[in-house]
């Protein structure tokens, strides 16, 4: 097989890409390990930046996410037993969207198959070749058969654990992480969200997030302890945690109900320089990983999308290469700012073993000073909502 | 003897607290440890908010600073080679102003003696008696001879290592502290400074700082190791590592010469809560330290000093101790905002022996962060010129 830009990994930032590229008449394969029906499965975080829908109406997929999507004009901080908003809105006249994942990937696919370009479910062993020469190719087995598609690049959207990161020679690649002491524990329970907009908690007891899907379905998370797992938290242990963590007034509102899905993720910074070698070019979760508060992950990977299609595309209709040489500085620039913001909420909000009481006044101060000054909000505003492209 | 207020602590808190009061007809007394040449003699910071000049001039001390301090509508910073201005005149209207501390120290106590106000040096073994009754008194031998004032309130205005804050029984006491792994080492040069305003600089081999007295006295320091003693430090060595650590337009620019004063000052963020025990009302050091980096010392001092006189003028004058009563809680208030900046800015540009890799990343994403985004740089301005008493 040959096509023009191979694709690995089928997942949000990999489907957009491929969308993006096929309606500017660019060929992709895309390769994914997985069944289709296993990634639409997966429930992932859903507030998208302004610049991450742009992406997908220009993909030609966002008719239903303007249907079906919620506004979000703003978010609202919580320590121990006050409130306040900050409102995005008002603040530098933005706002987010709310509208899952698994949503924005179900678009994707669906408008895939409608144009008919190539998506390979289920492979194994896939393999980036020659990557640093003009005539890379792919290898991987399908139903127990190796194949081969050659191709002018490879954009790797395979994730932290894909095998395009690691193709990079250790030699030539910088790794910078941070592993956070706690997790996540998250549940989905069909019951109405306790508020409109995305409440962050933070308390003595640790941090929480009230987040939701729709007007029945909510999504909410505690900080655990890195050594927990799921079994150690019952529902009813779950709902006592989270209570204890919101303002009384909040608490009182939560209406709770059984979980229909609940796990523990863990915390990671990670970044891996740089996102181009030869003509494999990474994209999201492959190169960098971010901790979910402040929702920058998914909406990370569509920059570097951004960056890449637009590389692409000045290669293949002016013949100029000039965008994509420039990728990995262009996209990690904005990475690190992700990176960045994604610490200082992390930071800023949850309680870390090691933490000394003068540490947690920090957090206190920081929050106060937030709370009270409009500069800071319109610092987090603008990270919140996203910095340019 | 018997007045109305002591001042335990002849330093720029005590004196400008005792004026203050002196001016609204209130009778102090000032205790020193040291002789008034020796107070005299200490080189600190010379950075003054707009909050502690208006202090000054309200003690009748404005009009050798008014003509011998220098405005300062901004500060550099300097990252590696680049560097870049925060122009806090442009971005919020307000500046700060260049004077000595030491030149504060010296114009209170020329107004005191002027006015005729009682300011005991050489004290030895002050002891705080009876703060939390009535009618508390202060002991102290002066010249071998045991002597004791009686009087309403006491201020302890007498720095970190005082008696005061060490009257309050650590029972009713809480401590915050946070030592930092590294010194600074300051001199003093009879030399041009490198630049009109202040430069912090973050580099790869640590943090610097280019102050200045006047037009022909620098003030620089570098970060070093917490176990160096002044002597590893020749002024050669001095030199070559503050050039090393300037972008190198401002190195070569540097003009040096011998040093006429050179020390190692470690750095610590300290806080004591309460502020207040019954009749004592602590004020600046004997409460709290900031590491000097952001300049907030004696400016914080200067806030408690506002909350006290305030609070001791409405007893005195309105018989009502409301102010008082709430003197720790608001002076804390602010005093927890200056320690956060102080926190922050000396994490943000210093190396730390443990910082990972990814940790340098996130100070070059903040930094690069406040280059570009003027909100960021209007809450650094906000903080720098001082937050409202």
């Amino acid at each position: 097989m040959r096509t023009q830009v191979v694709i690995v990994g089928g997942g949000p930032s990999g489907m957009l890409l491929g969308q993006l590229l096929h309606l500017n008449g660019i060929d992709t394969i895309v390769l994914e390990r997985r069944t289709k029906a296993h990634v639409l499965s997966r429930i992932r975080a859903g507030i998208l930046e302004q610049g991450m829908v742009e992406l997908m109406h220009k993909a030609g997929v966002g008719a239903r996410l303007e249907r079906e999507s919620f506004h979000h004009e703003g978010t609202q901080i919580a320590h121990n037993d006050r409130m306040f908003g900050i409102n995005f809105k008002q603040l530098i006249g933005e706002s987010v969207i709310l509208y899952g994942q698994t949503e924005v990937t179900r678009d994707l696919y669906e408008a895939r198959e409608k144009v008919g370009a190539q998506t390979i479910f289920d492979v194994a062993d896939a393999a980036i070749h020659d990557a640093d020469t003009d005539a890379p190719y792919v290898t991987f087995h399908k139903d127990g058969r190796e194949q081969r598609i050659d191709c002018d690049f490879i954009a790797g959207c395979d994730g932290f654990h894909g095998v395009s990161r690691r193709t990079i020679p250790a030699s030539v690649r910088t790794e910078y992480e941070k592993v956070y002491p706690f997790g996540w524990l998250g549940i989905l329970s069909e019951t109405p969200p306790v508020n409109e907009e995305l409440i962050y908690a933070n308390s003595e007891d640790g941090f929480a997030l009230c987040s939701m899907r729709n007007a029945n379905l909510s999504r909410y998370y505690v900080q655990c302890s890195l050594g927990d797992d799921v079994g150690d938290w019952t529902d009813t242990r779950f709902w006592d945690t989270l209570r204890r963590r919101l303002p009384a007034e909040v608490a009182e509102a939560l209406v709770t109900g059984p979980s229909i899905e609940k796990s523990i993720a863990p915390l990671r910074s990670f970044v891996s320089e740089p996102m181009r070698w030869g003509r494999l070019f990474l994209c999201g979760d492959a190169a960098h990983i971010v901790p979910p508060t402040g929702a920058k992950g998914l909406n990370t990977a569509a920059s570097d999308v951004h960056y890449l299609y637009t590389g692409l595309l000045r290669f293949y209709q002016d013949k100029d290469s000039a965008e994509l040489d420039r990728y990995s500085e262009k996209a990690l620039a904005r990475v690190w700012k992700a990176e960045r913001f994604s610490w200082w909420m992390t930071s800023l909000l949850h309680r870390f073993p090691d933490q000394s009481p003068f540490d947690v006044k920090m957090q206190a101060a920081e929050l106060a000073f937030l709370r009270d000054n409009e500069d800071a909000q319109r610092v987090l505003a603008t990270n919140y909502v996203g910095l340019p492209y």
